[in-house]
């Protein structure tokens, strides 16, 4: 087998990207969408992946040699398959969300990953009879050796929460199965939101949840060229334009997380791009191995951003000069709050690790209770780090001048008493350090972290259930064991 | 006395304004400051004070009868003198707030009412020499004869928080006299971020901190027309422009926070409207009476606040039929951590009234342990609330599609499916709803009422000093009963 | 009118107890129950109310003119109608708190407040064809002028929690009437854990909860004297006999709360005794009305907790001299926590009385949600203040020497240099107040204080459910409001 | 080398405690203190470690081969020094601590490992002019070869806070050295609360912090026997007596941790039993050795007790069928947050273990961030899980009647109607289920478990700082981070 490099750059990305069919909607169809000033910003951060992978520094640990192939590939685009791949992993996403906070492309990759091992699983239920982990296999390939970087479409609009989608008034609030032919599939429906969906080649569709026999049409997972015949990929959430400014962060003004709506009318999907069809009892453990994967990823970004902001709430302290302002409040105890998630998910990620399993399939699989329990502390620390780092920034970052001012003479003079504090900081570095902390925890931008944070691989309560549901035989042991206490004690 | 309406109308108001010299600046001196778009949002505001005066429904509540010339006068300029004017003041801010969120109006109301006790108090301890409450009064006459709504400048830029005033590099951190004359002062210095400043007649300052003998220059408290020669106003904050969509929501679109600079070049102060002059020991004084009644006035707007989120997260809780969703979650539970912060409150404010004292002044003063407990409840809760809001409304505040999608043809069909839910709501209103949500908890707009909420009035940490300062008698009594209890005990 | 001192001495009350027929069980029948050390220790505290009758420091605030009959009564047997009454009700249990942490007598006396509100409104519903309300008058006119402290018994055995009274296997899970005749009823059940009930003259009984028309046996009120025929009174509690020491506290060496459990065996209540007899929804409003009422008896003794915690935090932060040992830690941010609760209950208690309301009896009502929510922050804020006092003793109260080495000439003098710190602190000081605070926060006593703080007047969940139900109308206002802003804005 | 079995049973180590020159004191010095109730308890617990190494279940677990000699040994006194010995003692240490919550051999066996770490490192700094190394290893061998369970002397009574030893008034409030001579030291001072030291065979002796120049007589460290001349070992904690009923927990009934305090009169310790010797740059090294190493056994109890807590509260919910009594409650969360300490401290193991690092001694040492990060969580959590055990608990474990009527034919089919409840479940079940849980939570025993909890291995407090202060480098790197991104960004 002859080892070839596959790895493209990001300009091939983007160059793939112009060469879809327009179907990207803002509120109208977009004819050139990836001249749009937002979508190009979400295109810069997947442009960060490429970049990454042929830079000298990050190019071994962003790229791996497939187990299929052989060839160099994109790390995101590989299966992992022992607990070294898991710590490079970790360490790959940590590595681009110190640069982008949100890599966006775990979400594809993860879903590679999750359909590896559940395929095997659903072949192997189906007796043979089915042959999705060999298409998937295939699938990867292609996607391995074309460098491609494929969003993940997992979560369904819903409807109505409390009745199953069966029973929904309107069918579309699920993509389902409409026919079946010798062919392939036609399906309908629509996932949302689903990050990088608007600037990705490729779609790879799963189900997001438990399903009854009912539902099996809404069993269904398959990939898709993202300007396939009947699909429309909407953008979503505030246009945000404001962040031109010389002084503003690179989040926001470069990169942005600009989610997409994918409406799937009656689409087909050729036999070979199919991973699973009306086998209902698999809806939820493709669902589960995905959220469990995808939240060991969040291992990996949530301590970056924790430590980005750790580094900005020392940074303003020290420009500040607040250490020991208040007699009631204390520097190090705040940041101390603010890092201590930052740990946690850390070493979770670790035991995740220590503790994981290789499934059948080959891939390895991080242990779910570890896995969860990180995600879940990242999540759950989250408001009370952002409310820490607005304390220890004072008003300033809601409440700075008009850039324009700092460079006028009739003003600036002036104006930068406003930032006089410790010698040695330009006004400018106050200005940007203060907008900086202002993107992050008070605007739109932020707001889109601060949702993407909680509902993002499913908010804190799904992490809780599914820790709670895999812990629970330990429970019972527990249980067990202060029986035995009680009563049979001697 | 001759009782006189003398209640004028938003249009006054505004037409005041706009005689003003031109002296606001953004990026560069704006000649027609009042038709920028983010001011006049801040300006609307402001105008709701005027409004509601002339309302039937509220006019009562709005106004006041002058204790001074018994002319009928906006009761923010009124100073509360018994139990039921507190009530009163608190029933008016509410409803304003519940209007606005942020009543802008409160710093200035409360400033005049700090500066009534407070110069009775300079005037006893100068043992008669000075008679700065009779100028106060002077001009309370004036601003209610001109109903005339007055922004409250007390926060200085304060340079390296680490030293004093007088030690400070560049002496205009502060504001500060400069030189005295037969006739006034001449002052410099900054004061920021200062509420309504910008689209204000008039500017009420006062010292922000402790001052010791060395800073006495900085002791200094008087109220100057806002156009005055020497000052210039600018704006603060990021521009907000995006809320322009027929769904966005009131409070953005129409109603803003534009806070302000204000820069002092050597402003003249004529004697008669001079509060304070180099009494150093009375920076504390003053100051800590208008934090007092200011986080008073907190405890009328902040269950405002509470309120509009308890509704929004039981709105969104039917709109979305989630009640129940997760077996470890609970609809209930969460409502009641919005609701509670609102009833804690609540409740303080009115044990502040029922422990009320009349000072010397004869106007009246809230308790400061209960008032500043309710404000440190108020604000220690919020980014528990605010997080809480998140959880309950989904991913959708942040992923709604462009509006102009709704009103397409082409796309409004499909699209609507995105907010299938319970019957009977239509789109539009989920979307209102959503965006509603969105710029309540995560936005720019949102990122200044969280900052607000946190710094105005002075932080968490200081509403704890100030608790733990006038507890500090009950705590010493504490002390000698354990030691009762433990020694003497028989 | 002949107005008449009605108050008796703790002698007269003991006299009493001890001419009732034995019926008090410990693990056997006491045929001198009232020689029982931990039985003693209870008494101890009831006798408290009737010293502090007596002493002329208190009497004023201990004892009321009756409503009944113009006799000087003790002012637990004094049915509060103006708000002057109720703060006179909270100094008076706040002053018996600070002695005696719990003075077990609020029971009973928010049991004939509750039923005073209760008969007036059941005998309203059913059209005078009852006359409770008059019975309760004559009984309460009984209890005051034979100046009896009656236990006040509510909560059921309960049985299995998750089916009705009606459904148990065994009746006796609930009091129910067994038999009706002319003269009255017969009842059976179980009350438990029943405050003072055996240091009781007098029991009053009513339903602990909502019932349904089949279980309307359960549905019964009425007073009887401790001794009855059929009752017996079962001692509950670990026996604490271990602090007998001289460095003791007065807790747990002298007072005590020692509960009980009553077995009502068929047991006949006249006519004239009984205030509910199968009025099934009155369950819930007796249950209610006592739930709300002795809560508010709790924003009296908890503030007083807490001050003595608060007290000890100091005293033990003087003693260890530890103030800013750790970087990390604060020592006044630790005792604002302890303080932090007994402010809130105290606010909670004065909103409560400001919106109470005159009910149709005459007798005043607090407001429910404040009253419930002050209770819901002194049960929610205790784990954490036991926790810090923990923190900042350090190990030395589960760590002390036995106290007769201190006496021991041979050892005193090394065991000395244990409590050597800050000057002027004698050891016996030193090991008084470590001893205290191991009774109060890691002993078989504080074990009691923690469990009643919880559970006593219905636990955290309870008052949560009670905050939510009342103030569920305001609620819906709220969202009402955001319907209005969000669909109507302009 | 002949490989040996030196394993002794549980009868040989309270032989040879019973060889031991009495020298225990309570209130008295006690001639036989092997025979006195409460420290028979704490016998009892360390026998525990010798019966397990006998029981074929754990015998593998328990020993292991001498690094020194080759003979078996027990674990506790093996130096681990790979991460499978880490993983080994973590559960041996969690095995143990499912039977007696604190094993209290760890201190002993910590302060050796610490030792054999930091010997190594101070003949180093000494340039090998001291064999402190070389001792502590014959040491070792002896400990070993002899399968003794020494003691750990590391906390000093400490006397004024504020001040450093040598300024002490009293000297004797820190261990140190009072003469030297060729062939030793003689030592004076106390060390408590010493766990396991008045049923020890051995002490070993470390100091417990920073030590400056003038303290450098207080920088010493050596083992002695017990019962050596000058020493002095008191009983210290409340006497535990009352846990004698049949349905007492073994723990409190069987088993207790009984502290001692150790004074040092004057005691010679020989040369070759030295391992500091005024080399007070090591006081501060020696002591973060050990409290890193100890709190790394805290990652092994601590979710013992954590899996305690969580099946009592498992049971009792069963129990009590209280699932779901609450609409604003959940029992399934609050099992959750009993849970969740468990599974956080049990991932900071693995995750220290991962990141552990080989010393130059050829001892491993675990990730100091990871490690007291899992204690940290471990100590933080402790009073909420207390706290909601409580809650989930209702008040009966603090309500039940005496043992004595469950058996007495006059009473017990009345009382047994107070547990009633699901079927299949006996009083006598539900009485030690409750009695069991009163003595986790609410009793004397409870209370030193939850001081131990906090102060054991230091408090939360010492543990931030520990994070803070290895976690620094990673900060700064943080901070260095968003320097690069806010400043230099393109």
């Amino acid at each position: 087998m002859n080892k070839m490099d596959k790895v493209k750059t990001s300009e091939d990305y983007v160059k793939a990207l112009k060469k879809l069919k327009p179907n990207v909607i803002t509120d109208k169809l977009l004819t050139k969408p990836y001249e749009n000033e937002d979508i190009i910003k979400g295109m810069n951060v997947v442009s960060t992946c490429y970049n990454y992978a042929k830079d000298p520094e990050y190019s071994e640990l962003m790229t791996a040699d497939s187990s299929l192939s052989g060839n160099r590939v994109n790390r995101y685009n590989y299966i992992p398959r022992t607990k070294d791949d898991l710590r490079k992993r970790i360490k790959m996403v940590h590595a681009l969300a110190r640069e982008t906070i949100c890599a966006q492309r775990c979400v594809g990759g993860d879903a590679l990953w999750a359909l590896y091992i559940g395929t095997f699983q659903l072949d192997k239920s189906n007796k043979g009879k089915t042959n999705y982990h060999k298409r998937l296999k295939k699938y990867l390939e292609y996607v391995q050796d074309n460098d491609i970087a494929p969003a993940g479409a997992v979560t369904d609009a819903k409807g109505d929460r409390s009745i199953s989608p069966a029973d929904q008034e309107d069918k579309d609030t699920y993509v389902h199965i409409v026919k079946k032919t010798d062919d392939g599939i036609y399906v309908s429906g629509i996932k949302t939101p689903i990050t990088m969906s608007i600037y990705a080649e490729e779609l790879i569709v799963m189900p997001s949840m438990q399903l009854s026999e009912n539902d099996k049409s809404c069993a269904v997972s398959f990939a898709i060229q993202a300007d396939a015949e009947g699909i429309e990929r909407y953008a979503l959430g505030p246009e945000i334009k404001t962040l031109e400014g010389e002084h503003a962060p690179t989040h926001g003004r470069k990169y942005l997380n600009k989610e997409g709506m994918i409406i799937f009318n009656n689409v087909f999907v050729p036999n070979e791009r199919i991973f699973q069809c009306e086998e209902h009892r698999y809806g939820a453990i493709y669902a589960n191995l995905f959220a469990t994967l995808h939240r060991f990823s969040y291992l990996a970004c949530k301590p970056a951003l924790y430590d980005i902001m750790t580094g900005a709430a020392m940074l303003i302290s020290d420009f500040n000069g607040t250490k020991g302002e208040y007699f009631l409040s204390n520097t190090a105890e705040k940041i101390f709050q603010i890092a201590k998630p930052a740990i946690l998910s850390r070493g979770m990620a670790k035991a995740a690790i220590e503790e994981s399993t290789i499934t059948e399939s080959g891939a390895i699989l991080p242990d779910e209770v570890f896995t969860n329990m990180g995600k879940y502390m990242a999540t759950d620390n989250f408001p009370n780090a952002v409310s820490v780092l607005q304390d220890m920034s004072g008003s300033l970052p809601v409440n700075l001048p008009y850039e324009g001012v700092l460079k006028d003479k009739k003003y600036n003079e002036k104006v930068e008493k406003l930032f006089k504090r410790k010698k040695g900081i330009t006004p400018e570095q106050h200005y940007k350090l203060n907008e900086f902390i202002r993107v992050l925890v008070a605007s739109s931008e932020g707001g889109l972290l601060q949702f993407g944070s909680k509902h993002g691989g499913g908010n804190k309560e799904a992490e809780k259930v599914a820790i709670y549901g895999n812990n629970l035989r330990h429970m019972f042991q527990c249980k067990k064991l202060v029986k035995e206490i009680v009563f049979n004690s001697n």
